[in-house]
């Protein structure tokens, strides 16, 4: 019987897995820089959670849920994002009253939704993302960005562009919403039925829907930029000015909005600008949640953060023919010829692998041109040719692959010599 | 409306999270020594796979797999344990083709199985495991136990004991078989419900049975080591040559058996002698299994593998009081006062972040004392002091924070002092 993988998901092969564990390695150490710590939640969160953190009337939760009961008949849902369960767990292990504020976590892993599978959209994918929960301070909505650009950067991608907006406080908000309702109320027969109930329930969406996106009202649409009060305005300056200061280029776009109620001020998206993507493609989005603690069962407690794909990230850096360096080298290759040779193989690799060096040799009981091949296939620095004398002599054959060169080393000083050889960098 | 983690799971926090990370580098740099490389694969497989691969008379199958319908109606399992989705995926990449044979792979990542939590069993849990696959050398079989015995010396923990048996070749096994029925079957009313159906199918799998384990008869059954043949013999013994003159000391017990059809020759159990373990514990547990890839749909392909919890190795750890060098360590924490200064804050540390150093600030607009009780807080190795006077005269203070000494430092300069005695292991 045979199995295929299941839809929407793929298998990360030896090759294709160094270039993941570099591109989480970078997260890793840049989140190091930016003093952000790792939160590891669960695959899998009590339904509910979603359907309140996300928002029960988005696509996300209506359509894409990996939903199940457990054996005990807990309704669980496999994460789709991962800013609902961070705020669980801020909750939860009450990180309101931890002695560092703000909290700022990062979070690297699998997230699953139920969409139709298509280039650079699988139904399991990875996020990492950022959240910083407990200040309202502009300087790290500032941070937060950096750090998003930066990753980029670092990675070598080009053509990364930051766009921006503010979606005000809850007072600028609600003045926008009226001016929204205003606008559409009397087009809403010409708009999709999906617009004709958001204009009750969340007018800011109409701007976001893909099938209305063409109407002619769209474009003359009241911006939110036009209905920020004071201390919004004051505040998307500020964020303004630092990224100004911090030399990260970006662009106002008031179109750039975010469904949910306990989004505001700060939202932003990072776009690239790439053939293989056809037009401009956004790379990932972030924003400022300052009621999303509240809602999910927390004291009130002002949030940011982002979240990004690494499978749109990869394709990216593939468009742009980025090679990561994430090569996999091995030091040497043990080639043995005679029983004798091949039975003091376990050990003298084991010595050399504990020296740190990368080894390995043949296990098919392979002829030496084979087991030469193998050595040169897995781009090993050198090979190291033991036969039924040598293990007599207590030497061995050190043969310098790129070189070609060959020198009879004692067993005793095979270490010392390879670890020289690797520190001159000839291996 | 508040949230709690689902039953079983745990999340992973900052000062533990950072364990996780030592812990699973520890664990690729080791592979890399060993030539391992990593597959990924994903979350979720087809239900089938593991009734057929892990084996559907076993308690993981029958009691304990999270398994749920898609949106498409297919029933999906998560996954129970790594080996039959790596194995699913050497079938499906037709990776018997590969130039590189055995082909070597590592995962880590988390596996799931709906059991009692108790304390080192999680209902989330994350395994690292290694499967070599395409040879039947005695050498690898020792490579693989070598690996899984550094992995856990060079994490510091002591006490650690290897645990060998064959379980011998489709004859040897065979052989046995006919002998155990013989053995159980004048007592078999006497045993469990369990065991009354395993003389038949199983046999085997009496011997691990937990009821029954005190019976009689369980002390003087036949032993598979009097079953095997030449071939198993001596595969055997090699195996036992190998790990000698790896110095890796080991025990044989005839009673470590595996209760699938599939496994055959070695099986091992790496256990730990442990006051906080109550007893002697099995920390994981790896074999051959020769027939397992045929099972999947792949063609004859003899492997061998292992597996071990993350979980249960961070326990034993603590249970001997080791201490990882996980620290998350902060150069300079950025200390401002006045409105000027703050603002200047932002393009500061970021340009401190862009060469390499770990930086942070206040975010929450506190006074001054507060802000340097929080840069002691994380540990930060220099507060860095700037007043608006400071801007003005482009200086900043910098406060060495184990010896209280302060210096006086151009803003210019401080990226390469803050480096230079980051190098000198001064911060």
């Amino acid at each position: 019987m045979k199995f295929s993988i299941p839809r929407g998901t793929q298998d990360i092969l030896p090759g294709e897995s160094e270039k993941w564990q570099y591109i989480e390695e970078k997260a890793r150490e840049l989140c190091r820089r930016y003093h952000y710590q790792e939160i590891r939640t669960p695959i899998f969160e009590q339904t509910e959670l979603f359907a309140r953190g996300v928002g029960d009337t988005t696509d996300i939760v209506q359509k894409e849920m990996y939903t199940f009961e457990d054996r005990g008949g807990r309704s669980l849902t496999l994460r789709p994002e991962g800013t609902a369960s961070t705020v669980r767990s801020f909750v939860d292990q009450k990180m309101h009253g931890w002695a560092d504020q703000p909290v700022k976590l990062y979070y690297i892993g699998p997230m699953f939704r139920y969409e139709r599978p298509q280039s650079g959209r699988m139904r399991q994918f990875v996020q990492f993302g950022v959240e910083a929960m407990g200040s309202s301070d502009p300087a790290i909505d500032a941070e937060v960005i950096g750090l998003a650009m930066d990753f980029y950067k670092e990675l070598g991608l080009t053509g990364v562009k930051l766009v921006l907006n503010s979606l005000g406080d809850q007072e600028s908000r609600s003045n926008h919403r009226e001016a929204l309702v205003k606008h559409f109320e009397p087009v809403i027969g010409e708009l999709c039925s999906d617009c004709q109930e958001r204009l009750t329930k969340n007018p800011l969406r109409i701007l976001d829907c893909k099938k209305d996106s063409e109407h002619e009202k769209q474009a003359t649409a009241p911006s939110i930029l036009d209905y920020l009060n004071e201390e919004s305005s004051v505040y998307f300056d500020k964020v303004k000015k630092y990224l100004e200061d911090m030399e990260i280029p970006y662009v106002v776009d008031p179109g750039l909005v975010r469904g949910l109620d306990y989004y505001n001020n700060t939202a932003f998206e990072i776009m690239i600008d790439g053939e293989g993507f056809g037009a401009i493609t956004t790379l990932m989005g972030g924003g400022r949640y300052n009621g999303l603690v509240e809602e999910i069962g927390g004291p009130e407690t002002p949030g940011i953060g982002f979240a990004l794909s690494i499978e749109r990230l990869l394709m990216a850096l593939e468009t742009q023919g980025i090679k990561l360096p994430a090569d996999h080298q091995v030091d040497a290759y043990l080639v043995t010829m005679g029983e004798l040779a091949k039975d003091q193989a376990p050990s003298l690799i084991h010595k050399l692998r504990h020296a740190g060096l990368s080894v390995d040799t043949d296990y098919l009981s392979r002829k030496m041109k084979g087991q030469m091949k193998a050595a040169g296939r897995i781009n090993a620095g050198y090979a190291l040719i033991l036969g039924d004398e040598e293990v007599q002599a207590g030497t061995i054959e050190v043969k310098h692959m790129l070189t070609g060169s060959q020198e009879t080393v004692n067993i005793s000083e095979l270490t010392d010599y390879l670890k020289e050889g690797k520190t001159k960098g000839e291996s």
